[in-house]
């Protein structure tokens, strides 16, 4: 498979594009976030479940948004029997695959969620990666939207746990089947006009982006973007297009409704999506999920083919600046929908599901803009430094070390080169190390240590200020016996806590 | 990339060869152990960071165990741009890249941890799988061998913390600067017989499996297995032999040490590696380790190519029964060692470095052998059945369960086709849930609802038998009015708790 290459004198550390590292701070805000949002899953009732990053592509079907063509946009390889593997480009279809797999001994509902890396083989962006995580919850052989009402509340729960306000956050929730009756009363329903409808879709899908205008025209002839490339459009006429409009600018879904009730009166599925639509209405509003929460709103498409009724966006409606140094809304973190075909594919018989995914990384953003982002709150190792380097020293460093951690303090005797002194109190100052212990030979010969404070330091040396008045200082360095050690340590790692405690207006 | 296949009738749901899905206890099992060895690693200072799962083909280098040629079972695939990129087989190569392209930010010694899934292409087996998770820590830019002991150190604590007895485990330690010295003593060093010290590493590697017999004619012209395949030996005389040999049946370190440094005597390398193996013995002897917990042991070898210094591996001593019905020992769940030039060659600099390798799955299974796996302790949630399914009669199931949900109760409405009562009160035992709440129309006129211990109920009915002679029985089956429902439901799972923890004995 691979070509033989002349090895290169020195080999280049980089990464592929679209990839990246993550660093200590943004794992630790990642897991604390997803720790919330597990617990808000549990306590719905759902339990993890995961599968593999491989699927056979067949398995995958075609359901990439924004592709037309199978697979496009999908890692892929040929296994040694020349079946075609995929990397997964999302959590749902796996989990389709995983139920139709294990449907004999799988208890109907099945209500799992799991986070993991998905794949996009796209050309790769700012802000644009081709790994990235998702945060997922199904229900899968639920076929009343009481399900789909559930999954919004849940998603508005999940939002509040993470410290986002009421009134900063709404779940917009529409239904494929009110669109697709919208398609069937001007004219475009069947099957004959997939094609066309798929154009409709993605045009309203741009409304935030460009706007009724700019949407008017992709519905229409097709539109012009500022860069000059023409994106055809669906080809729909001025009548047809007034309708679509009206649809998806209805605000108060309550005051249009009767008027959506007549735009797809007649119509085969029209009807069954107002239907629900006002069904999921009447159930959270009866749990007490007011329009400010979950809304009604027939603007959202979500791009994906395989949705069948009802859809849903988590959206953030506080403002950000963008690179351009715009105002603008954060927009969608996350949304679902109702995949009634995605299971049955492999089945022969009908399996309905519904769910939703959370962009991980988006939602972190969300978070850090907010001020809510967990912050790191793990405080570096207590130092010991090392003043000689012969096997008997050593084993004294190490032996203290190892005290320490026995009493569950983090800790750790310095690995580097230790003849440079100065380069193990730089390490602790880049580590954040809130203490450094030091034996030399004449402290040795006394039996005892010294015990460097490194904040107090910083702060009796001005390096960091505070303008706390309620507190005297501490002294910054202490000699004490060997066997006082592990006391001396804890007592300064309790002192400065109550500093960070008190610094916090705790 | 991919061929057009004609859709087949009804697909089929499979996994490719060698993967599998993870089911919820697995999952549960899984993170409570990791999140005890992300403690240890914690404590000894180590902090996460991760890299994504590809790599440029080229950065992983040809250091796959027991291969020979380059990106031999690795998974690879080539970007739009024509460059090789790889899943990672291990999570050494890509952190040695991650040092090198950020090593002007780093500060050294640079101490982390990560856990992540790695592939490997190969013909899967029983047991044997394609995509698998490991758990490693390493510290780059530590020249001396406390940074190896304190590994071996480590590895023994995160043993332990995870309820392995002392005793039931050791951590052997070996140098290949050793091993090397003994080469060269036999008169196999230099460059020209890399590829015949590369079949002595393999041999001695298989000490555990073919025993010295074995290992003596895979050291020699070569070995036939049962199946009658050839394996073609080292080459090694029958005089080289027996000095390897001598080497790797060291079983008391202490008192072949003398005789040990005789056969390196001399060697440019030998001398070196049996200094740092006294090293390494004092300093953990010095920290309270003895041999029973962690042992220079000579035949260890580890298979991978990269290792230049000290190599250690954590071996379970119980004994399991293994598929044929014999009694073995559980043998390695990890191990690692010293890779100076990992991360020198992106640099044209030395960057010494060390670390190890935990295998998840392999140590989750010697847990479940100890009994010492976290067992399931998640309660299933509360069902809330649905009697009538009028959009009312939902609204109002929907805010009983939103009411147990708010005060942390995991609790579910039934989300499955409500008709069938039965199938709600199987999916309710299926799940384990530990409630059912039922209101129909008698009861909703009076304002009431039925709320039904499941487990009291089994227990009463003779479906689970306890031999508890302190409990008396408790109601399986209670009304209470809407506004009593959640204290009650409360009240009950108490009750449940309570009995769980006296079953224990605790």
């Amino acid at each position: 498979m691979n070509e033989k290459n002349k090895k290169p004198q020195k080999l280049k550390a980089r990464l592929p594009r679209g990839f990246v590292d993550r660093a200590t701070a943004d794992i630790r805000a990642a897991n604390q976030m997803m720790e919330t949002i597990r617990e808000v899953y549990e306590r719905y009732g759902f339990d993890p479940i995961e599968t593999p990053l491989f699927e056979y592509t067949d398995a995958l079907g075609k359901f990439l948004p924004d592709a037309d063509r199978p697979n496009e946009g999908v890692f892929s390889l040929q296994d040694d029997d020349e079946q075609w593997m995929s990397l997964r480009y999302d959590l749902t279809a796996p989990m389709a695959r995983h139920v139709a797999e294990n449907f004999q001994e799988i208890q109907l509902p099945f209500r799992t969620y799991r986070a993991g890396y998905v794949f996009r083989n796209e050309k790769p962006g700012p802000g644009r990666f081709r790994q990235f995580m998702q945060f997922d919850a199904d229900t899968v052989g639920a076929p009343g939207v009481q399900s789909d009402a559930e999954m919004c509340m849940m998603m508005a729960d999940t939002l509040e746990a993470l410290g986002i306000k009421r009134g900063d956050y709404v779940i917009r929730v529409n239904n494929r089947k009110v669109l697709d009756g919208v398609m069937e009363a001007i004219g475009v329903g069947g099957d004959d006009n997939a094609g066309r409808r798929l154009g409709v879709l993605r045009a309203i899908d741009k409304l935030d982006k460009f706007g009724t205008e700019g949407v008017t025209l992709l519905l229409g002839e097709g539109r012009k973007d500022e860069s000059g490339d023409f994106t055809k459009g669906a080809g729909l006429t001025p009548e047809q297009i007034e309708k679509v409009l009206f649809f998806v600018g209805i605000t108060d879904y309550a005051e249009s409704a009767v008027h959506l009730a007549e735009l797809v009166a007649g119509t085969e599925k029209g009807a069954e999506g107002v239907d629900e639509l006002n069904t999921i209405r009447s159930l959270v509003l009866g749990a007490g999920y007011g329009p400010d929460r979950i809304k009604i709103d027939p603007s959202v498409v979500r791009g994906l083919e395989y949705y069948t009724g009802p859809v849903y966006e988590a959206e953030l409606t506080f403002d950000v600046t963008n690179e351009k140094g715009e105002k603008v809304v954060f927009g969608s973190v996350g949304g679902g929908g109702r995949y009634d075909g995605l299971v049955s594919r492999f089945m022969g018989q009908p399996v309905p599901a519904t769910g939703f995914s959370i962009g991980v990384s988006r939602l972190m953003t969300a978070l850090k803009n907010l001020g809510k982002l967990g912050q790191d709150e793990v405080v570096g190792p207590v130092l010991v430094t090392v003043m000689d380097g012969d096997v008997e020293s050593m084993g004294r460093y190490q032996r203290f070390t190892q005290a320490l951690r026995a009493e569950g303090i983090r800790a750790e005797m310095y690995q580097g080169n230790w003849k440079k002194f100065g380069n193990q109190l730089k390490y602790a100052d880049r580590r954040g190390a809130p203490i450094a212990i030091i034996q030399g030979g004449d402290e040795r010969s006394q039996g005892v240590v010294q015990i460097k404070d490194l904040i107090e330091g910083k702060r009796l040396s001005g390096e960091i200020t505070d303008n706390a008045e309620w507190r005297e200082a501490r002294v910054a360095q202490d000699v004490v016996a060997e066997s006082e050690l592990v006391a001396k340590v804890k007592e300064i790692l309790a002192a400065q806590a109550e500093d960070r405690r008190r610094a916090k207006g705790l």
